[in-house]
């Protein structure tokens, strides 16, 4: 059994971490802190855990996570590069599923964080963790960088064609959009169902902190500097986030041609559903589940090709794909905990 | 492993059953039939179970559901009745997910079915399904009726306290809400999202089906006959059926009585949860998982208690129920494959 | 003209306030008042009103309230109580939307709202603005308690059948369901749309602020005590209530009885709209809109009648029913700037 | 008054035209026909018409549609075509919310549509009705075409862009968004609130109806080809388009320009609002209302510039602009009986 800490679990992706987690059947949660809920059951805060576990909330200083094989970071950013570098030096493993080990460039990551990092040296030696993009380093490393929602669906998307060549890579644009759950559980009035509900809007139009994770992604697989237009939409519903991606083509590559690249890409992934052509992957298809689904279509033979890729934003965009990460640390099946069906409807 | 044939799977309960089945260690999926979807994989119609089953739609004429161990029904009223006595014949059980077999007054069951009943004999036979009433015919019946989803609700949330005597039995109230699910998948302009989205409404309060079968439930667990004022109500959501039940005392009953007498009641049971007193159980917390939570309330130590009861319609109410049947049926650990934790938010 | 202030319209009944009166021929909104948006559009605020109005927030200091004609209290519960006398004293009439002078017992005003009032002697003086109730003394008020959201309904909804004599007086019911606008726009983790969404649940069983206010309407109508068990419940949508009222009956009263019952008591009421016999009115029919949709029901010619009751809480459950009352107050037509037609789809 | 006729108002552009018209000060609605629900009263369907109006559905035999002054075809496409003429020789003078007159190339037309056109010679006279383009030859128009909803909020979205030169006229991408009021209220199964709540998906990849139309009015205002990149979605909502345009830059035009360029080109137009730079428009904003609101952004001073431009699809995307043009035709103000605020939250 791993032996598994949580630290920070009273937001959605701490909850979702429990949800797998207490079904997970090589791990053993040993402590999940929190200093607001501290001795209190998190069956009784997440009343879907009834019945599931009996574990409390623990005082932070009181956890005995250096005891445990992995930490999850389940905290706001700026977190765990405070307190990642101790655990690692006891010999914990750790999964950030924030955002402070995800940008290589230190200086970028600080502009558009709006915080001195705390541990520079620790960024070169996280390994980003995309299985589909870094499936070995990850097995090896001692500290992960949880993707972003968005970034896991852009890059998923976008991959296999801009490895191919049939695309330019200029005027790339990526409209995307998501759930609210992405916004978290804190007492923000403008996610209010009142202000959310039965409304559409884009929202950081002018700048987004994904947007450099995304061009970092691109940038490193191609090996060339990579600009992407990034326009990120709020949903009137919990969870999902549907990426709607515009690709110009360089001339060649037909429909059949770019339905065969993404499947080659993606054949043997567990987690990667290159859906017939033709397709529009629906967000409830991946409800609750780990899967990335994705189509490829190039309307009426034009000069761009569009990708859509749904993802759960919880689960392949965060907790789910922090266990996936979990199971490739510790030599498990890939898909270990995560044989979950969406629920549809 | 279990032989399973399913008839009629191209509702909500058959892709709810088809997500549970698919996952059940203990079972083989044999054959789901579909005249008008036949040859067709279940995944391309129901997107979620991609990855997770290659089965197809079977004509019903060419589906060897006599060869099975089990068949379950997720059809419309009336064809149960006619096609479930050549399965028993041939020594296949049977769990009917619609309503043929739930009303043992024959008569009854034919005026508010508004048809014939194909096989009267087999409804005196047949087992009400709800485990935590009838555990043990269950396991050695042949046909089980798997009950109503209002009525799951309703009778669980009402049981412990009308046979403690504390209630009156005049004045029954049982004001239920459900998630549009439970309307099914055909074509009714009357369940469009721009129908029902954003509003809420009772209807039949005329009369409804279920009710009969709560009052059913209810005269048989006392042995005298029970009425009540039963009102559904449509909500704008998916999936949860919430119960909001008003029972007179007859006097005695504090809330610690209460609060007890449904703990004692409900021991040892895995998938019903009374929450502690003053509790307000979600429908969230049972989205996609088999449970009833149930609180019970004594508003200002007043004439009425108040019981509230959620439950997933297609899950507790519908195919987890009739899996929890199956696990009965056939000696297995009565949580097996249903383990499911609820998807919150 | 009608020179009109609002105090404290940041909040979603000063938005619908300001919806109605933006466009009403015969007021003229001279001042709004916050402490936070001091200086501020109101039309940044509430982008809806963009093209419709110029106006700004003022400092509650330098707005000239004392020179209007009429004051609406939009504001928190304990503020109108602690304002309104000098405004009163300056010839200014007042209509609080908040709950300051509805209870007209102190003492159990200040239990359930934990606060000392700061001018009980106001509170005999104060008229309940139900102008179905109160028609004729709100004409003459100087100042109004516009009542609560859920009073409104349940009050429109059983006064017919109460006054009629057909009902007993125990074991009334008032099952209520209310979007989550009524919540407000503070930030309440409680209601962001991932917690409220896709969900339903009952809130406050034990005891609701509305409780005494609903009992006082019944009890003074009545002229002796009534006692009700109220159960509010949150629905995932933002606007409307839906009140589901059981009322046990002596005997009499048929369903034509209760029918006709309804018609001749608010025959000429231009906002109570009584539906045909066997109409089951939905929230969206009076989404916006001031109106009130009553049906009434005898199932099964049983021994309970059922009510069923829909307003638009921010309109005939604050906002319209303020407008409507200042109507009166002001000798206009009690229509006028009301004629809204609810929003539907 | 104009005397006023619908043709098929059994839709959602029938009900919302009925809510504007029977609130229309101008207007006398003289006939609404429907084949399937002829005698029956139109706010029996549509309850929120109750205390409104009494009209009540014709046979369309039996109306006189040709004693109108205007008649509305709110029926769906290909009916027009067949019925139109017969009313302009009886000097009715029409406007049709279907498709039958918006495309000008009738071979184009009858591809895209799959039906022999009735009456290509009255396609050359109609007059394409976006009042921000056609504002003179509306008025003078006997035929009017109604625009869609997707070219309304794209057109007025891009135009002052491609009039500026500013932009090339390659790659242009309209990723767009729909609430699902806009698939109208049959009976299809793919539109269930079980089918499309909480979940979204694109549709029409491959080819959408709407694109020909709008390329056809961004080639006329150029006077050259323009080819456009055009992705529909289904929002989880009822009403509600949301266009996220991405338009790549020829060099120049920072933000301020931009923002300039659109303020001028629609400052007097009283439907289309220039929100400040930097804004995200809400489709709530204009829930209910015939405003456009637009806001243009050049992120990170980048090759793109990214306009947003929302609308209610009901009301600007059909019924309030088909409102709009009938003030136009009859030389009324423009915004007679459209002075709507939009319904928020």
């Amino acid at each position: 059994m791993i032996e598994v800490g949580i630290v920070g679990g009273t937001g959605y992706t701490g909850v979702e971490l429990l949800r797998l987690l207490v079904r997970h059947p090589d791990v053993h949660l040993r402590a999940i802190t929190s200093r607001s809920e501290a001795g209190r059951p998190v069956a009784e805060l997440f009343t879907n855990l009834r019945g599931h576990t009996d574990l409390r909330y623990s005082h932070p200083d009181q956890a005995d996570l250096a005891g445990c094989d992995l930490v999850f970071f389940a905290t706001p950013n700026g977190i765990a590069m405070e307190q990642a570098p101790a655990l690692l030096d006891a010999g914990v493993r750790v999964i950030d599923l924030a955002a402070d080990f995800r940008i290589k460039d230190v200086a970028l990551w600080e502009r558009w964080y709006g915080m001195t990092h705390a541990c520079p040296e620790l960024v070169a030696e996280a390994v980003y963790g995309l299985p589909e993009l870094n499936r070995g380093a990850i097995a090896g490393a001692r500290l992960v960088a949880n993707p972003g929602c968005y970034p896991t669906a852009v890059t998923l998307g976008l991959l296999p064609l801009l490895e191919s060549g049939l695309a330019t890579l200029g005027h790339l644009v990526a409209d995307c959009k998501s759930g609210v759950s992405g916004a978290g559980r804190g007492g923000n009035p403008a996610m209010l169902m009142a202000e959310t509900g039965e409304s559409f809007k884009a929202y950081a139009v002018p700048g987004h902190r994904h947007r450099p994770e995304i061009e970092q992604n691109l940038s490193a697989a191609l090996d060339k500097s990579v600009k992407i237009t990034f326009v990120p939409h709020l949903l009137p519903m919990i969870r999902g986030i549907h990426a709607t991606l515009y690709v110009p083509l360089t001339g060649g590559g037909d429909q059949a041609e770019l339905q065969a690249l993404y499947e080659k890409r993606y054949a043997g992934e567990p987690f990667v559903d290159v859906m017939p052509a033709g397709a529009h992957p629906e967000t409830r298809s991946v409800r609750g589940a780990n899967h990335c689904r994705i189509a490829v279509h190039r309307p009426d033979d034009g000069d761009t090709a569009v990708v859509l890729a749904v993802i759960d934003n919880l689960v392949k965009g965060a907790a789910g794909q922090a266990v996936q990460n979990m199971n490739l640390m510790f030599g498990l099946p890939e898909t270990r905990g995560l044989e979950l069906v969406g629920l549809l409807p």
